[in-house]
């Protein structure tokens, strides 16, 4: 693909981006898309063959990336203890979604709708998310680092805590009077998520005795 | 309203949350409301005004009475300690949306898109469960029986958990083989979100020393 048929195929993305997540997918139309790109309508069929093959684009775009990001950390820090790699994928995943707030927003909404893609998309990606993460707390449960919990349940809440603040920024924002992409917004979150981590996934470390009680007894 | 007339209204309420969640808003028209209910288009207009009216009728009856639930647990439980209060209102918002399972993911979706309709409904109804959800915690942690935590971050997670099995059925049935409106479902998310209370919101009560061991010191 050349320079500019890739900025043409940007810009289409970003424009049906934009209308989706203000109008949804159902109230949008190729004709509002390539006005609002400022392009030829013919193009859509051109560069994706119709607003479906648009819309599954975007969605295999998305957790495409997003997989890839979970499954390199996994690779990486392969020798690293379950809590400092559960932490490094919640981490990236949050890095992740702020970088594509206005994607994520959207696609997060539209998993939510019953159709043959997102089915699709839920028996490849979200499985394989879900094995990720089933995995890095399996070990930490074998290693003695986190405590025996129903893992099903931990990665519906940690899925759930994920993708709330880029699924719901209106929310954030409006009742809470916070920016979920804005950085300070994503560093008070992690330190959050970490001391979720920490206090509820955790064994606590045995209370070490003081050293002046050591001392006393030597 | 006489007995006839409520019984028209509710069959196209009931075909309206079904068309609204299998075609999202925008892809559902009013003849497809009607052809679904079995009734004449016209009738739309009387009962809701126009297909904007039955959505906000739809939303508004959603929050109305989730809100008086948690209103009514907050009055009537009104001297219970933090922990059981906050207990009995998870139990109830759980049962209030497995009972109205559709209708649930289709407002939990509708109000993650920017609309003047969606900002009214955060700010009656969202602020208000927010002031409840932070009355419980304060008090909790006045009284010594929560963990100094952020307040905000608490809500946030504690929406995303309530309302994540309703939101996202699908993914909790594809995904992990689970049926979240089913009520072994509900016991178990319930089981989950009580040991979350204890274990991450509780401060711990000390540990009693086993009687065996006061009885042999005696």
């Amino acid at each position: 693909m050349t320079d500019a048929q890739d900025c043409t195929r940007i810009k289409m993305i970003d424009a049906a981006i934009k209308l989706f997540n203000a109008q949804g997918y159902s109230g949008t139309s190729v004709r509002d898309i390539c006005h609002e790109a400022n392009v030829n309508p013919a193009l859509i069929s051109y560069y994706f063959g119709s607003k479906k093959g648009l819309l599954e684009s975007l969605l295999v775009q998305f957790f495409e990336e997003y997989l890839h990001i979970l499954e390199e950390t996994l690779a990486e820090q392969g020798e690293h203890c379950a809590r400092q790699l559960l932490l490094t994928c919640l981490k990236r995943a949050l890095i992740y979604q702020q970088e594509n707030h206005h994607l994520s927003r959207f696609v997060h909404r539209e998993i939510t709708i019953d159709t043959m893609l997102v089915r699709e998309l839920m028996s490849t990606y979200l499985m394989k998310e879900k094995h990720i993460f089933y995995h890095v707390l399996k070990r930490g449960m074998d290693q003695h680092e986190f405590k025996k919990q129903p893992i099903d349940f931990i990665i519906i809440q940690l899925r759930g805590m994920l993708t709330m603040p880029f699924l719901h920024p209106q929310y954030i924002r409006e009742v809470h009077h916070l920016v979920s992409h804005e950085q300070y917004f994503i560093n008070h979150y992690l330190q959050y998520l970490t001391q979720w981590v920490d206090s509820y996934l955790c064994i606590r470390t045995k209370v070490k005795v003081p050293t002046f009680v050591r001392a006393t007894t030597v």
